[in-house]
């Protein structure tokens, strides 16, 4: 199987994509959009995302993208620590650095040692933690620039470590998915069932239908919200619901529910690989 | 009054400023959570910073900061219509153009014009709008950048205007909220409430709070989660509540809201001024 996922090479989804398809030919692609949309154009079988960050929260660009872009449907869910590191050219120190590149989302999860170590350094965004080490390997000699990323990327872009779990929150980790074309709406007996929908926009609707999932006994995990696309002011509910040995309840609340709103998509059941 | 706003000169939140503080002495600054600080600090009367745009969704350095960081509380929101410019030096076409500064919210605002116009162009994110349009303006002549902003930002820096109006919806508007230390949590006839709180982590939790509210009357106009600082898969749940006429049934319903949670902050009871 051809398996797409976040690159270049020595991002954290790359060790994501290791562990979810460990017998399959991984692919790096230059966006989560272009992965997403890779295999709704059946160019490739699976891809790879970040969906969600322990402090940064829902990642926008993939979970817009499965509700509005693709019809595609999440096989599995990984939690994955993460662990920053500081990465620069041999010979540099920390006192030294003047810009540091690296994903928008990995920048702010290390607010508190830019302002101990590194107050007068400015974060650079990259579109991937990789992308932002790659940067700074083809810098010019003895210019004061860093990166934010993992320690694999270190290694494969030559670069050195200079300061390990740089990251405010020790408990930091990112939530990534495996999506196919494969309907997997039914939860038999897995773990999870993400769904999204809109509502009408009147007082007390999302209450309404929240209640059906008490009725049916079904739990929701989570609820998040987004902005509907092209409707200013409304909003599409991402809600996780838990779906293990109950089939029959959940199958009833999802049809009132699909009954009862303007908007409606199943974003799959899966069983969810913790390896915190 | 001195009020601190997310700088520099330029800047859409600088429009929101001039707007919603217009006696007041303005003073940028360089993130949302330094105007912030400034404000509980005492160092500023208020501070002016943006909360929600309509097509990337709540502005998470501004809604973690007031959860987590500061005590203070939302006098006024203001809804803002966004027009996205593409801003250059004098001389450059769009053809020329190989890398596009700009905020992180505002480069995913522009993406159909960025796949149809500047397809081999990268995209480079900037602390603020403006920071791409300075970033722009201070660059070797001839070297082919331009920026995405605001079109009085244009005017400031010395740049000509190359496209206007490049947002993907033409419907793109941003919420700027107003905050002081001045205590909000009654509301005195004051449209909406923002109240945010987490749930012990149990099933139906969530669903038995929102209970409250349909019990009291009180409609939800908007719900969205993040996460809880230093607690893993544990969620805060922000909530925007109709406050007015309805003064009794709000007090009783977040008497009982702050009784069942286990985290329970009050943002503020506030007007809201939408020029859209």
């Amino acid at each position: 199987m051809n398996v797409g996922y976040l690159g270049p090479r020595g991002t954290f989804t790359e060790q994501a994509a290791v562990i979810m398809a460990p017998e399959d030919n991984i692919i790096p692609y230059h966006s989560f959009w272009d992965a997403l949309e890779a295999v709704q154009r059946d160019e490739i079988d699976e891809a790879i995302v970040p969906i969600e960050n322990s402090i940064e929260g829902t990642v926008n660009a993939t979970i817009d993208t499965l509700i509005f872009d693709v019809d595609l449907y999440i096989q599995e869910l990984l939690i994955l620590p993460i662990e920053q590191c500081l990465l620069a050219k041999k010979g540099m120190t920390i006192e030294n650095i003047k810009t540091v590149y690296s994903h928008s989302h990995a920048l702010p999860q290390c607010k508190n040692f830019f302002r101990e170590k590194l107050p007068n350094a400015d974060g650079v965004a990259t579109s991937s933690t990789a992308e932002g080490v790659a940067t700074v390997a083809k810098a010019a000699e003895g210019e004061p620039v860093a990166a934010i990323g993992a320690k694999t990327a270190a290694q494969l872009y030559g670069l050195e470590i200079l300061a390990e779990g740089i990251q405010d929150n020790k408990s930091n980790f990112t939530q990534f998915i495996r999506v196919s074309k494969n309907p997997t709406e039914i939860p038999y007996n897995n773990k999870k069932t993400t769904i999204c929908f809109s509502t009408v926009d009147e007082p007390g609707s999302l209450y309404k239908l929240l209640d059906i999932f008490s009725i049916f006994d079904v739990n929701m995990s989570k609820i998040v919200s987004r902005p509907m696309r092209n409707r200013p002011m409304e909003y599409v509910f991402i809600i996780d619901l838990q779906t293990q040995d109950n089939e029959k309840d959940v199958r009833d609340a999802l049809t009132m529910i699909k009954r009862k709103t303007s908007f409606f998509k199943n974003l799959g059941s899966y069983n969810v690989v913790d390896i915190r």
